[in-house]
């Protein structure tokens, strides 16, 4: 999380007064932590004009493979599996469903499919480590040892520093997706990791069946519960764009979910604030707008 | 940081109104995090009656070591080595000056000190991973080679849970330190990670000219940049306590410390807030304890 990163910042407030936490230190509780509130707020408390980052020593090998599933729970369990034996190594676990891992890999020829189309789901697993060979050698024993231990049903791992170029290239460069569409929607949210399955199966089902709906592809960091979905429509229709935002959020509020892992809330889902959030945070959220920005200047309309 | 390991949160308001943040839910971007706001306000801003914290796999090796350094400066590459190497798996690099390793090693023969007494500082170093057999052989190599390129004088390592624990009993407990103090005082302060060694000496130096104080000893969690300090002293003198927290604290300003890393300002750091936070920060701290507990009925007295 981008949160995490954040040791100081310097954020200037609706009357002008320049709130300074430029700090270096990693820990510190003297009083509140007055930077939280600028993090993640959309430039409606504060607008942000310094921060200083957290950097971590970069590693020196990089392993990748794809996975091959037909269920989720053992996506899951899989997950767990290796988090437990890669100790901190783990840095990426890329859930593409089925149909979106044959758009993302049918388009051209640059990014042919290093797993052939047999599985439901396709996952692209990261570890990041200090020990290139013997880095390389454990996760290819965690993978053979998968295969047999029928954790997974199969795997194709990076065997080169441009093996792993391609492998990501599949999952990053979304606009094989998002080409073939005429109208695009896209959605990031973020729900409890068991769930994920049925819920995302769920909505497939349900968004088929909307007229104007044309392309669904499903897509996500799962190890934190962040799902990505793209939607192809005919037309901009509002009814239409509805339709399909309560498809997908209504659900959330039940298990507990957020309609935004990552990219905030805006004008697009202001009406979708209170799946997600009671009455009550919403009232506390408004006072503390209210007290630090009495007047409303700051990124008037967003969020609220 | 425990702020990090928080997912979700119940708290009540000075009104009564209860804030349930309670999801389980690693990433969410849906407006403002509130429950930031709770986590380390001691109990001002509301009552945190639940929390959601994040649970890790559990690690199944464990390997320490106790490291000798004559310079401050060797301690921080070391560090850095270490974390690099270790890939995320260091947990633990407890560094520890020369007199608190002695008394803490000195007093009882439970306690015998697994490094002789030559060096200026002593580093407990944790390492956590999921293959024992492995980390362990990963471990003394390590140690082995920053012996051999002179990064450390002199390393011992646990050669089974039980050193592992007689290890990290030298340091947690305080006891040994406290209990031939007459009275004490203690400190936990937050600094840039280059300046604590030649800020810590300095301070050896003043408190040592200070009539009254007969003891002082320092150790922390230096990859936090978390010093503590115990004092002993010969009486309870407000004059002497003050005495003793401005040459604590007084330097803190100028290098961008802060007087608490952990344990918060509470009534004892009050006086001394406004060393590690702007006017302009605690005008607006205050401005939001106003808004939240208007009638100043949660915890009075703390923080301001």
């Amino acid at each position: 999380m981008t949160r995490q990163l954040v040791l100081g910042l310097e954020a200037v407030m609706a009357d002008g007064t320049i709130i300074s936490s430029m700090k270096k230190i990693i820990k510190d509780n003297s009083a509140y932590d007055v930077k939280q509130l600028f993090i993640g707020s959309e430039g409606t408390l504060g607008i942000v004009t310094k921060a200083i980052l957290k950097l971590e020593e970069a590693p020196s090998s990089r392993n990748a493979a794809y996975v091959g599933f037909n269920d989720y729970e053992k996506v899951v369990s899989f997950l767990k599996h290796m988090d437990s034996n890669l100790a901190g190594k783990l840095s990426g676990f890329e859930l593409i469903w089925r149909n979106s891992y044959e758009q993302m890999t049918s388009v051209s020829h640059a990014v042919r499919p290093p797993l052939p189309y047999n599985y439901n789901y396709y996952v692209l697993i990261e570890a990041l480590g200090s020990h290139p060979q013997n880095d390389h050698a454990e996760f290819q024993t965690l993978l053979e040892n998968a295969i047999e231990q029928e954790r997974i049903l199969d795997a194709v791992m990076a065997q080169s520093p441009s093996d792993v170029e391609w492998f990501f290239r599949i999952r990053e460069d979304v606009n094989n997706l998002v080409d073939f569409m005429k109208h695009d929607q896209h959605f990031d949210i973020s729900l409890p990791i068991p769930l994920i399955g049925d819920y995302i199966a769920d909505r497939y089902q349900s968004l088929d069946q909307i007229d104007g709906v044309e392309q669904i592809y499903a897509f996500g960091h799962v190890a934190d519960g962040n799902i990505h979905f793209m939607i192809g429509k005919t037309n901009l229709n509002l009814d239409l764009k509805k339709k399909i935002d309560h498809c997908i959020y209504d659900g959330l509020k039940k298990i507990g979910g957020s309609v935004s892992a990552e990219h905030g809330i805006g004008t697009h889902k202001k009406d979708y604030l209170n799946l997600c959030r009671t009455p009550e945070e919403i009232a506390l959220m408004k006072s503390i707008k209210l007290t630090m920005d009495p007047k409303g200047i700051l990124n008037p309309g967003k969020i609220f």
